[in-house]
Order: structure tokens, then sequence, then C-alpha cells
């Protein structure tokens, strides 16, 4: 049996996926892959996802040319979710310009803070905010 | 605003939660959270969760006594997936005795690999494998 037909996709035929920073062991982003997502990204070991706005196979860093090379993937004990370990080429994942999407941090006042600094301009890279 | 706000539930009325080992750094385990089970982790530091299985909150080591004490929360970009950086209080968080969940890593022959050791047993924790 192969590893593909060991892995639980959900209803909607999705399975999450947790980035992490091979460099910084961050976490620093969640996607999802369809079937086909995940088939590419193992054999290109370039992360490939599923975009659940856009309706579409999404290769991380199309458009911003910050693509993530994969090194390993794991998944857990459930086979409901992956864990990439990748190489950044480029300076962040976050489309809002941060390293990685997970910069806000739960204040005492209770309000989210930002507490990471942006590293590039994502209007320069994607042409939005 | 609060921080509660913000945040954005699926169609279950479900957020997922990433769980990373405030020791290590390693991702234990991803979960998923409901309203009540958010507000109770943020009122207790106790990582706090929905069984989607058991259709139940779920305190996290309420069994094992495996409790994941809280030390900060991060959200994302989109604001639909929670990080908690935790302190484990006993060996491992994963229910087959591992320290982490994501304990199986694809191997060049195509198959999960087991790559980490068990640190508890899980029959004595769990009552089960």
């Amino acid at each position: 049996m192969s590893y593909f037909d060991d892995l639980k996709f959900d209803a909607q035929g999705l399975i999450t996926a947790v980035v992490v920073d091979d460099a910084t062991g961050d976490v620093l982003m969640v996607a999802h892959m369809n079937a086909e997502a995940v088939q590419r990204t193992v054999e290109t070991m370039v992360a490939t996802f599923w975009s659940r706005s856009r309706q579409t196979l999404w290769v991380k860093g199309e458009q911003s040319g910050h693509q993530q090379v994969v090194h390993a993937i794991r998944t857990d004990c459930d086979k409901d979710v992956l864990l990439l370990r990748v190489t950044l080429r480029g300076p962040g994942a976050c489309h809002k310009g941060f390293r990685s999407c997970f910069s806000w941090q739960l204040s005492d006042a209770g309000d989210w803070q930002l507490v990471e600094e942006q590293v590039f301009d994502p209007q320069a890279a994607y042409g939005r905010q």
C-alpha cells in the first residue's frame, strides 16, 4: 500500500497541511490539499495546495516567486493532517508580507497584536495589500 | 472588538488549532475548537478542544493526565487557524504513545515510516492501543 492510500481526506476531498520552516522550525502557514495537490507535492517536492477560495490547484509562490521547497513530509497518527518541512525561496510565506502567517498574538488586553515585522512588500509581490 | 469576534469559524462552527511544543518548537498535534473550546482555552490557559469523533468538549489530557499548559496563542493572517505554544504535563501529546502525533515520515520507498520512539505506554495512559 502506498502512502497515498493511507491518507484520510475530508468530505470535501481535502487534507490539512501544516508548513514548517526548515530553517527556524516555525510554523509558516496552514493550507489544504486535494488528492492532486498531494501527488504534485510529492512528485515535485514543491509545495502545492488546493485554493478553497479560488477552487483551483495552487503552486505556492506561483505569483510572488516565493516557492516552498519540501524537504520532508510527515503525517500524524490519524493520517488526516500532513506536515511539510520546507525551505522558502524568498523572504516569506504570508501574503501580507510576513515570514509566517502566524504573526498575531493574543495580548493580555484580549486582542490580536501584530508581533512580527514585515519582511517584504506584499503589494510588490502580489499586487495587493 | 475582542479577539473572539475576529476569528473565523468554519461551516461546522470549528477552527483548526495547531499545537506547538514550547520546549522543542515541534508541532505536537492538530485539533479543532468550537467557540466554547476557544473561550475555555483562553480563560484557563489549558488546551481544550472539540472532539469531532465524540462530539463533546475535550480538555486534552483529561484521561491521560497529559494536559497542555498554554503559554501563547497566535492566529494567522486569515484569522481561521490558531497556534498554541504549550508545555506538556506528561511525556507526550499523541494517543499512540509518542511525544508528537507527527511521527510518521514519507520514505523514499513511498510509504509512511515511523521515525520516532514511543515515550509512554498508551494502553496504560488511555486503556487502549
